[in-house]
C-alpha cells in the first residue's frame, strides 16, 4: 500500500491528474500494490477566496507523504510569480527536492520538429539542480539608495547579505543568484551516480566564462567529482552551445547536470525535441524525503473542464512516481502503456488523435490489465 | 572614404576578416567608396606574450572609428573567461554597445535542421540587450563572511554595492545582475523603432515569474514603451517557452527583444535554426558611438591557418557594418553575393562545398564586381 498526496491544481490541473490516477491504479492492481489518494485543495482558487497559497498545515500534512502527484498551477486572474512562487517553488524547497529529474525522450511514433532525428537519437536525462541559482529569488527594485537584508534558507545551509546599493539611474533593479559547494555537489554526484547505468558520460552546463562567480564555482565541483568517477566521461558545455546541439545532435548526450535556471531552459526545448510539452514529464526529488511528480506544461486555463487536455505527460510523471516508490515493474509497464497508446493512435487531437483526457487514461489503464 | 578598425583576433578569426576584407573592398570599388583598414594587434598572442588584454590606448585609438571588424577571440592556452571578459565584452562595454543585433535569417540553399521549414519561415531578428543583466560581471565566492564593494560604472549611470554577507555553508558564490530603467528602454525603443520597417511586431523574453526584480522591471518598461507604438503588436514569452518556439514556429517572429543572458542563449539556438554558426552575423550597435561587427562564433583554434574555416558569418557581419556606415546598397549586394555562393556552391566543407576560406572571399568579390 502507497499513500500519495495528490495536487491537481488549476486548468486542466485536475482532469489530467484524473486520467493519471486511473493509470497508477491499474498498474497497482496488476502488480499487487494499493494506492492511497490524498487530495490537497492548493492552488488559485482557494488564493482567490482565502489569500492562502501554502499553509504551515499544508506542509505539515504533505510531509508525510512520500510522494506527491502534482498537476499544474496557473491561473489568468493571479499575476505572474504569485503561484509559482508561492507554490511550486515553495514545494520544491520546503521539501528540499534538490533534483529536478527530466528525461528527455522521444517514444516510437512520436513526431519531433527535427528533421532526420529518430527515437534511438534522442534519449537523454538532464538532472537540473531544484533549490538554489536565480531561483533563489532575493533582489530588489530601488531609485536612489536603499539599505536591505536579504536572506536564503535550505535545510543544508543559510545566506545573509547585507546590502547598501546606491545608484543614479532613474530605477534600477538587480538579482541575486547563490550557488553553494553542498548544493552544486549534491545534484552532480546525484548525475554520476545515474550515468553509472547509463551510457557513462556526463556533461556539464554553466557559462563560467561571464558569470564567473556561482557557475566558477559550479565548475569546480564538477572537476573535483568527476574525478572520483574516473571510468566516467565528463564534458563541459555552455549553456548557449547545448542549446544547438539540443537540436543537432542530442545522440551525443547521456546525462545532463545544470544548475536552476538553465535547466529551466534547455528542459522546456528538450521537451520539444521529444516531442512536446504534451509529453514531457518531471520529478522534484528528494531522495530521503518528500518528492513530487509533475507534467512540466503549464495548467492551459482555455482547456480547463474540456476534457481535451493531452494526459501523457502527467502518465509518465505517474510512472516516475511509482519507480521513485519502488514499484520498477509497474513503472515500467505504465510507460509501456503510454507507447500502446501512441502506437494505436489513442491520442488527444494535439497529437493528431480525437481521444479524450479520461479517454487515453482509461484505455491504458485497461491495456495494462489487459497485456 | 570609410576608416574601418580591424581585430582578427585568435584562431581562425584573422583569416575570416581577410576573406571579409576582400569582399567588402569589392563592394565599395563597386559602389565607389574606398575602405582604409587600420588593423589592431588585440587577442591571446599578446596577452600571453605582454599581459596586456585592451590597453587605454587601444581603446583611445579605437575610440576614433564608427566601425570595427572582430574576428573572434579565444585561445586554449587561455583560462576560459580572460579573454571573452577582457576583450570582447570590455568593448562591448566600454564603447556602451547596448545593441546586440542579430539575424535569424535563413538564406535559400541552407539547410537547417529543423523539419519541414523553408527559408520564408526562418526571417526574424533578436536584439539583444547587450551591456547589463548578469553580464555586469559581479560577484563573489566565500567562506564564513565577507564584506565587500563592488561597482558597475556604465556611460549612463553607475550603481554601488556595499555587500556583507555571511553564511554557514562549506563555500559559498554569489552573481549580481542589474537592469536598469534607462538600460532597458533604450534597447526596448530600439526593438519598437526597429518593428517600423518590418512586420510590426515585437516579443519580450524574460523570466519576471522567477526573477521578479530584473525582468519585473524590464517587463514594465516593456510594457510602458509599447503604449507609445499603438500600431505595433507585442507580446511576452518566458525564455523557457521561447526557446521551444523557435524550433517549432520560427515564422512566429518578427522582431525580439531580451535582455543579456536570455540573448546568449537563444541566439545561438537562433543561429542553428537559420543553419548553423557558420552563418550568423551580429553587430554590437552604439548607435552614437563606435560599433562593432563580428560572427557570432569562436575562434576555432584548431582550424588555425588552414584556410578552411566558413568566411560566411564574418561576410555577413561585414554587410552589417556597410550598412550601419549607410552603405546600403553595397551591404544589400553583399548579403546576395553569400546568396550567389551558396546557390553556386562555392562554399566550404562544413556546408557540403570544397572551397577555402580565402576561395570563398574572391569568389564573392568577384561575384560582386561582375554583377
Ligand atoms: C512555473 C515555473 C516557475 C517553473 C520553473 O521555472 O521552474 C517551470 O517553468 C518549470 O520548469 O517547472
Ligand atoms: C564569448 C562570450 C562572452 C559571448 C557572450 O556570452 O556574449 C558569446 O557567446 C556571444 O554570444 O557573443
Amino acid at each position: 500500500m502507497h499513500k500519495v498526496a495528490v495536487i491537481g491544481g488549476d486548468g486542466i490541473g485536475p482532469e489530467i491528474i484524473e486520467s493519471g490516477k486511473t493509470v497508477l491504479e491499474a498498474a497497482g492492481e496488476k502488480f499487487g500494490f494499493d494506492i492511497e489518494w490524498t487530495e490537497f485543495d492548493i492552488g488559485a482558487e482557494r488564493y482567490l477566496a482565502t489569500g492562502e497559497l501554502l499553509t504551515e498545515e499544508d506542509l505539515k500534512e504533505l510531509e508525510k507523504y512520500k510522494a506527491i502527484y502534482f498537476g499544474a498551477i496557473g491561473d489568468d486572474r493571479v499575476k505572474p510569480g504569485i503561484l509559482e512562487k508561492g507554490i511550486l517553488l515553495n514545494l520544491r524547497f520546503y521539501f528540499d527536492q534538490y533534483i529536478n529529474l527530466r528525461p528527455i525522450r522521444m517514444l516510437a511514433g512520436v513526431e519531433t520538429p527535427l528533421a532526420h532525428k529518430r527515437p534511438e537519437d534522442i534519449n537523454f536525462v538532464v538532472v537540473r539542480e531544484n533549490t538554489e541559482d536565480f531561483y533563489v529569488g532575493i533582489g530588489s527594485r530601488l531609485k536612489g539608495r536603499e539599505k536591505k537584508t536579504l536572506e536564503v534558507k535550505r535545510d543544508i545551509y543559510s545566506v545573509k547579505f547585507g546590502l547598501d546599493v546606491e545608484t543614479d539611474a532613474d530605477e534600477l533593479a538587480y538579482q541575486i543568484g547563490v550557488i553553494t559547494r553542498e548544493g552544486a555537489s549534491r545534484v552532480i554526484f546525484y548525475a554520476f551516480d545515474m550515468a553509472q547505468g547509463r551510457k557513462k558520460k556526463v556533461t556539464s552546463v554553466d557559462k563560467a566564462n561571464v558569470l564567473s562567480d556561482v557557475y566558477g564555482l559550479w565548475r569546480d565541483v564538477f572537476l573535483e567529482t568527476a574525478e572520483k568517477y574516473p571510468g566516467t566521461a565528463h564534458e563541459f558545455t555552455f549553456v548557449d552551445a547545448i542549446t544547438m546541439w539540443f537540436v543537432k545532435n542530442p545522440e551525443w548526450f547521456d546525462v545532463v547536470v545544470t544548475p536552476n535556471m538553465f535547466g529551466d531552459i534547455i528542459t522546456d526545448l528538450g521537451a520539444m525535441i521529444q516531442g512536446g510539452l504534451g509529453l514531457a514529464p518531471g520529478g522534484n526529488i528528494n531522495p530521503d524525503g518528500t518528492s513530487m511528480f509533475e507534467p512540466i506544461h503549464g495548467s492551459a486555463p482555455k482547456y480547463k473542464g474540456q476534457n481535451v487536455a493531452n494526459p501523457l505527460a502527467t502518465i509518465w510523471a505517474g510512472s516516475m512516481l511509482l519507480e521513485h516508490l519502488g514499484e520498477k515493474e509497474a513503472a515500467d509497464k505504465v510507460l509501456q502503456g503510454i507507447e500502446a497508446s501512441i502506437r494505436e493512435k489513442m491520442v488527444t487531437k494535439d497529437m493528431g488523435g480525437s481521444a479524450s483526457t479520461s479517454g487515453v487514461g482509461d484505455w491504458i489503464a485497461s491495456w495494462i490489465q489487459t497485456s
